[in-house]
């Protein structure tokens, strides 16, 4: 099918149209740009809510709970599960989808993994695309699921609306890992698995680094939940609305949707860099030689191919 | 002092001179420029060692076991402990480097924490060009300790001359992300807390997924160690020797060098196209805004910055 019938079937909200169509985004350039240019001038009306932590915190079941609670309102809700694959492998740290099978026959409800292979610019790129495709389907929210390790699942994550961030109690490593990265982001705190020992202990130490932290009128709220069996749930989706009128009201949402695009640029105009490395790839050769024979050194080789 | 006072200097094997040619190459490309370009022709001599795993497996206790080794055989070592800071707040993953401290007033030994801030091209860039000083300055071996997840980490492990990967027993989705990532690029794999349950289960495992895997004709060994107390250091020690005698004698060395000069090359020009976009920054917002709009894509927007 043509690109064109692809989009009007996904605006029509034809779940197969859609994934067809975030397919052809995946795979080819030529077919993205297409897609883009016949949904630019498409406002954006789907409120994007990013999903982040550690593996083992309970991401895919808190996206579970929250996908519920928002079709209990009656909305529509798409989740983008972000796999960082290996570059070496093609393999995914992320694949257990199970839990969300519960959702598989409801047709307001859109699940798709993932990969960072194959696209000019990467995920980086692909991801706003394909919200971009969601949106026009009338999703009204897209929950982007990502693992919170290595600075470009954070860049994905910090391009959300709302972005979640999750830690469960004493998890050690994993809160240091999260101090670094991924506390900038968060607008909402989530202790998950908050019947465990020592999640008093963690909201607190979260409260206290919030409070440190500098805050442009929005101050993180640090809940707890027990995502497995609901707990606590509503309360984030209330705190997701709170964070959503907040940022309509101070500018922000617009600030952080061209921050959005801005990202989505400078990662196609690298891809366009890397795609042309990759064609000039025996030049490249060649000069790596010479660098290590001594003939030349590394910036020289550069510029030699800029 | 002059880049060339530094280069003497570090080649004659001053310690502070090596750590203030480094953070002379961390911090400006022109100065980094110069090195290169004065150490362009320097033979490689040293052992780049790649050190990676996740968080908790042992990865500092294990470098300085592996110097404590290298050293009693009265070679000289350097250790790089890569940090992936976070680009939002400049924090690190790493930082326990207490454990290193026994070798600090051992002149035979240079021990760095390198940031991924500020240079052009980014690690990716920066830790081949410290390499190449730390080869300069006379050292047997280079240690590359690096957090083994994000996709960036495991590209820097992938350039040492030998990568081992460290597992410890029963680390469930440590296991899944050494899985995904690092398994392709270990040379040598260890189970490290060999002394915990489950130990000979891993190693097991470890063994089964190699020999599903393809190799070039060295098949990486599974060993034990319990690095707090030394134990199987000297085996690992045997088996970076045993390993770095087949890379020479099958030409994957200078393979795995050219590979590494490539990646560096390409770094450097990438870091180059970012620098531009850094500067071209109000033309990428006046687009994004136009994009947002819907006056044009995102695409047609990335030509006009090419």
């Amino acid at each position: 099918m043509s690109v064109a019938g692809l989009i009007a079937g996904a605006r029509a909200g034809e779940q197969r149209d859609i994934a067809r169509l975030i397919s052809r985004i995946e795979d080819g350039a030529n077919d993205a740009r297409e897609a883009m240019q016949a949904l630019a001038g498409f406002a954006g009306r789907a409120h994007v809510i990013g999903v982040t932590g550690a593996p083992g915190v309970g991401k895919s079941t808190t996206t579970s709970a929250l996908v519920t609670a928002i079709r209990a309102r009656g909305n529509r809700v798409a989740v983008l599960a972000v796999d960082p694959s290996s570059p070496f492998s093609g393999g995914a740290l992320l694949g257990d989808r199970i839990r969300m099978q519960q959702h598989a026959t409801d047709e307001g409800v859109f699940i798709r993994s993932m990969a960072s292979r194959g696209h000019l610019g990467g995920l980086a790129a692909t991801t706003p695309q394909v919200i971009r495709v969601l949106d026009a389907a009338g999703f009204d929210a897209v929950i982007i699921e990502t693992v919170g390790v290595g600075q470009s699942e954070v860049e994905i994550a910090a391009t959300a609306d709302s972005s979640i961030v999750l830690i469960a109690p004493g998890m050690g490593d994993s809160i240091q890992a999260a101090k670094a990265g991924i506390l900038e982001i968060g607008d909402i705190f989530v202790v998950n698995k908050a019947d465990r020992d020592g999640a008093d202990t963690t909201v607190r130490e979260l409260r206290n680094m919030i409070a440190l932290g500098q805050h442009d009128g929005w101050r993180p709220p640090v809940l707890k939940t027990v995502a497995s069996i609901g707990e606590g749930v509503d309360a984030v989706l209330a705190a997701i609305d709170e964070h959503r009128t907040w940022l309509i009201g101070s500018g922000q949402d617009r600030r952080r949707k061209l921050r959005r695009v801005h990202d989505e640029i400078c990662a196609l105009v690298i891809g366009a860099t890397r795609a042309q490395l990759s064609v000039r790839n025996a030049e490249v050769d060649a000069l790596s030689a010479a660098v290590l024979d001594g003939a030349i050194d590394a910036y020289t080789a550069a510029e030699q191919l800029s």
